[in-house]
């Protein structure tokens, strides 16, 4: 341990209780510094990375009720330290084996008054970032007790530049990001916060294993300091709560370069190992669903004339999704409770309840005969009594029929959660406080009794917890493909190529890709997809989630076979993930490994600039020759006037290869590389881009 | 012909010489478009790359004397087009083959009145920028004439972010960029400027082959537009000139990424080919000198007791550069003229006429028997009359000793170069106005006459001239490391990641790195150079220089062999120039191939942040080991504090392997790679970190 310790902290302590001196633990390699001290009774801490300051000094502690602090005036009454380094597997991901390699330091932290009362704080130091949380052991003179106030801050050295969307608006997180300066945001900001220092590093504030406790935003203090600031109860208590707790860690996510905050596993690796006995059941994969055509306004989810979910159509969808390997097929709008003001009288849904038009009982069946899968969901509306009351039922039901996956909702326009108290009052909670944040896990848990799949929409923000849950897939909270509608406001080009840096960090999103109807409506010129057809197929390697849609209508598909290929062929597990290029805001490129073959893919997409990008293929197995199947903008395309400006190109390729990848303004591209065959190795019609080989976009070698 | 125009050209044309018609032109890609206009008489072109602005409508033309406009009320009278794609040979370079593809659009136009003048425009489109440039043909109403001013424009859509100097400063071009809203740059600029757009796109502006004219700045007009500010005559005439007359190149890089822009060849293909016959005595390499200890205060330009030009120590200089392999030795105040206040008194040098101390003779005959040679030196002081009167001696004399480069200078300390007009009387002329551009023409003709390479300080900038003149070399131009000396003010350690995006588009730089005396004398704590160790070894890589300095006194060198050695081994001549990583002002990774061998180099920068930045090594010969020499930076290495944290450490890697380079504060990596000998390949002592491998700052694998 003495060698450990030489090697991973270094710890100045001379005598305790006193405190005087600082504690530090640095990353195992060496480079990330987190210092402890104790400033007049406060609990301090500070980052450095190479030596240089990364955050300034920045409290530390929890206010209770009663007058309890546990932030002023504590002494220290031991520590300790440890270094873990392991390696472990994820059930589906990004990344199916993720390095787990940190050094701990935990400070136990005890109160100078007559009924003593204990803190412990851990910080868990990575190469890629830290984080830090709060234990309150059992103990003699605190039992029960509300959290009144968090201090944790985030003391920036300087002013940087922020990617954010502001917290307790009334959309929650369906908000398109500002690029500003910190000082210039709004003054409560959501997580994940993904700021650009000066001198281009990048940091991501953050919180791991949100459960049993407030989610965290941020607000703006003087002098770049960002402060906790927790969601309150409806009486503003922050966390009602006993000893033992452990609060999330508050993560930040440390990069030279913006792709690297993309591949860092720090917020997996602090959320607990997988609790799910069984998961055989869960399992990535590919939907579609009645769902576009009610945003295009070409049906309805209330009942009538125009209902989206019959039996009729539901059946022709289950035959598409049967042709083309779909996993599932998403019906909205089936069961009773959709018609007349369904967002404000939201406590009517039946979960068990189908409207008349709709045999769920024959479709369910008719899905499982032809290989498929009905897929289930919940919307509440917010209503979460009305749902708590019927979910076990609902679960049970779905199951029944062979459904394994649910999409949950709560679209509520602004109004807040109402839940009964002790009293049997109605209290109103936020989205976002301990009230939902414990929901949201009773949903999973509950949906895990019955060996279902969870794809939350208007949820509470990812913070790693599909470790921990596998069935907790993916969700929305962000501003998704359905803003691209005809009435949804837009996107615009640069949204696709912020959520990845951002919202993503956190965890997968149900960004439901894939419309292929691009050209704008002659009486809404303004409203469009903001991409190119490229672009939209670059979206399902760029945009990492295990359960993805293929959102447009089938018949959009029928007329681009070609494009449609790539959303058939595109896996949603994958072995291994790696960023090419990565500008926040302007473009992106990622290549993932298909968990099931040897298969590659690449998704490369840009904001509203056209774009040239080298891309290197030395991700490739060496010395093996693969077709790259390319699907790609023309040289004329553009996603405002030429969205379907669109080719597929099969090109022989190699680990020595490069190609130029030509994205048009809003466009992007996609590509699947697989092992080549015999036949394909010698097929001289197959244009070559291999042996050390640079190509320009059309695929001709560039000579020198 | 019509296959090629339906391809390259769109040509809107449909009567002469009515000319209401665009005239477009296109990138061989397709992606660039430049389109002449004429709007009411005046002559404008635009550029869109992707179909968006690239450049709004921006004036083309030149008033001359007499009220003679090459500018308003033009007709076409005629144009051309045609299509290149060549590939021609460097004598030396950063890259042996450059291909030259492009579209180009001659357009000859007319003024109106009764002695009608032609101007001919020509605009050559590549795939990575443009150039156009004004030809006044031999015509009967036009012989000598003045332009008075050039009105060409680049007019930004919006406002980019600029990398800037300002023009028209005393101490010509040695300052520190600045980074900044161009709107908030100094009114007049050098090129090559540098600029991104929000979107993230770099443009860089400069100009090609400049001879017989003014050199061009920029200034700022409204709008974003810049113009074309030629430096005058102290008459205030622009040029002076005689159809036929051809100006310089217009230059406009376009990159989607920084880096791309330094392997951009565009302002080369511009210039002419070779015009020199025999090239055999033209021949990089590298040098040290007796310099740095003059701005060390340790020795002096002038004679007496600390004379550094004196015979013993040249003799050791000349051992030690023999010893080494080193080409040459510069000397600095070896000849008359330094004395008293040399840069007032200027005119004294005498460019033949050794101090008494100084044996020429027997030392350039000592270092030709010894395999090296004297490097000359021609300090001016900017009397270029006393120069111009003993220049042709001057290079005989050098010639005669067997000396083969020579470093010129015109230290003046903001004094104008004086000249005999036609009257004789004296004239003052700026640095950088015709009759100065026409000098350092003089200089390189001169000395190609005796066989001697020009490496020019406080020169014009380059433009690309040293392709059709491949004796100049090198030159200053720029702040060089003489700024780090004790008394320089500094450059900070962000100026050589500014550097290689700004001042070295436009050609080499003699930088002279290689300082290892790297720790601040107590009496001059702020004043020290910026780098570590390694930092100043990645700089023979990231600058680019055929002649490069080991400026650093050689008992320095002596004190640090293993660092020396990459110095010793590192060429200046290169095969073939890759950018790996690059973002202007933080961090720069360049490899390049070693022209004469197989070895390639990497040099890795950044400024006062630390890294760690991965690089992939898919340039190396797929199949082949190499053995990596990698000089690098321990982790508690700084700048600051800790400038000589330094380790060398050896690693056997091939084309799978990912490196990651770990760059202090202020630091770099320097690395050769050359393929292993039979006997590496199977010493199981040497690191691996081949075969896939992905391998932390440290070589150590790292686990998934």
């Amino acid at each position: 341990m003495h060698k450990l310790l030489a090697s991973f902290f270094v710890l100045f302590l001379t005598s305790l209780p006193a405190w005087s001196q600082p504690l530090q633990v640095r990353s195992p390699n060496g480079l990330l510094t987190v210092t402890l001290t104790n400033d007049g009774g406060e609990l301090l801490y500070n980052v450095t990375r190479f030596g240089q300051p990364l955050l300034n000094a920045s409290r530390l502690g929890l206010r209770l009720n009663d007058g309890i602090s546990l932030a002023d005036e504590l002494t220290i009454s031991g520590f300790d330290t440890r270094s873990v380094d392991e390696t472990w597997e994820q059930v589906w991901g990004e990344k199916r084996f993720v390095r787990n390699h940190f050094n701990e330091l935990r400070v136990t932290l005890d109160t100078q008054d007559e009924t003593p009362r204990r803190l412990t704080v851990v910080f868990r130091v990575f190469d890629d970032g830290f984080g830090f949380r709060y234990e309150v052991p059992a103990q003699a003179h605190l039992g029960a007790f509300h959290i009144l106030d968090e201090l944790s801050e985030f003391a920036l050295p300087e002013d940087p530049t922020a990617w954010w969307i502001g917290a307790y608006q009334w959309n929650r997180y369906e908000y398109l990001y500002e690029e500003s300066a910190l000082s210039a945001a709004a003054d409560t900001l959501h997580t994940p916060l993904t700021m650009e220092t000066k001198n281009g590093l990048f940091l991501s504030i953050h919180e791991a294993a949100l459960n049993d406790y407030a989610s965290m935003t941020l607000a703006r203090q003087d002098d770049n300091v960002l402060k906790a600031d927790l969601v309150p109860w409806s009486d503003g208590v922050k966390v009602r709560t006993a000893s033992p707790m452990v609060s999330p860690w508050r993560t930040v996510q440390i990069a030279d370069n913006a792709g690297d905050l993309i591949t860092s596993y720090l917020i997996l690796n602090l959320n607990e190992p997988n609790r799910l006995a069984d998961t055989s059941w869960i399992e990535p994969g590919k939907y579609i669903g009645i769902w576009w055509e009610m945003h295009l306004g070409l049906a309805t989810w209330g009942s009538g004339p125009t209902h989206g979910a019959t039996t009729e159509k539901t059946r022709r969808y289950i035959d598409f999704a049967a042709a083309h390997g779909f996993d599932g097929v998403l019906v909205e709008g089936w069961n009773v409770g959709w018609d007349g003001d369904w967002i404000k009288n939201g406590g009517k849904f039946q979960f068990t309840t189908p409207y008349p038009g709709f045999d769920i009982d024959a479709l369910s069946q008719y899905a499982l005969d032809k290989g498929t899968r009905l897929i289930g969901h919940h919307e509440t509306a917010g209503n979460v009594m009305n749902y708590e009351a019927q979910m076990e039922d609902a679960f049970a039901y779905y199951q029944a029929r062979g459904v394994r996956a649910v999409k949950t909702g709560y679209v509520a326009f602004g109004r807040q959660i109402e839940r009964l108290d002790e009293q049997g009052a109605i209290q109103r909670e936020t989205h976002h406080g301990q009230f939902m944040v414990e929901h949201f896990q009773r949903v999973v848990d509950a949906a895990a009794r019955h060996q279902i799949m969870i794809n939350a929409h208007e949820p509470i923000k990812p913070t790693g917890l599909r470790r921990t849950y596998p069935n907790m897939m993916t969700r929305e909270a962000a501003r998704g493909q359905e803003y691209n509608s005809p009435q949804g406001g837009g996107n615009g080009p640069a949204h696709t190529v912020v959520l990845p840096f951002t919202r993503l960090l956190a965890g997968p999103m149900d960004f439901t890709p894939g419309i292929f109807q691009l050209e704008a409506a002659d009486d809404e010129p303004e409203n469009h997809v903001p991409t190119t057809l490229a672009g939209q197929l670059a979206l399902y390697v760029t945009l990492y989630s295990p359960l993805h849609m293929a959102a447009d209508l089938p018949r959009n598909y029928d007329e681009q076979p070609d494009a449609f290929q790539f959303i058939l062929d595109v896996p949603t597990n994958w072995q291994d993930t790696e960023v090419l290029h990565a500008e926040i805001g302007d473009y992106l490129t990622v290549v993932r490994k298909d968990w099931d073959s040897d298969d590659w893919y690449l998704g490369s997409a840009t904001d509203e600039e056209g774009r040239l990008l080298r891309a290197p293929l030395h991700f490739l197995d060496p010395g093996l020759p693969y077709v790259a199947d390319v699907y790609h903008d023309t040289a004329i395309a553009n996603w405002e006037t030429n969205p379907l400006g669109f080719a597929r190109t099969r090109v022989l390729v190699d680990q020595t290869t490069t190609l130029t990848l030509r994205l048009a303004p809003g466009g992007g591209a996609a590509i699947r590389f697989r092992p080549a065959s015999a036949e394909e190795r010698s097929d001289a019609a197959l244009p070559r881009c291999n042996e050390r080989q640079r190509c320009d976009a059309d695929f001709r070698p560039v000579t020198q």
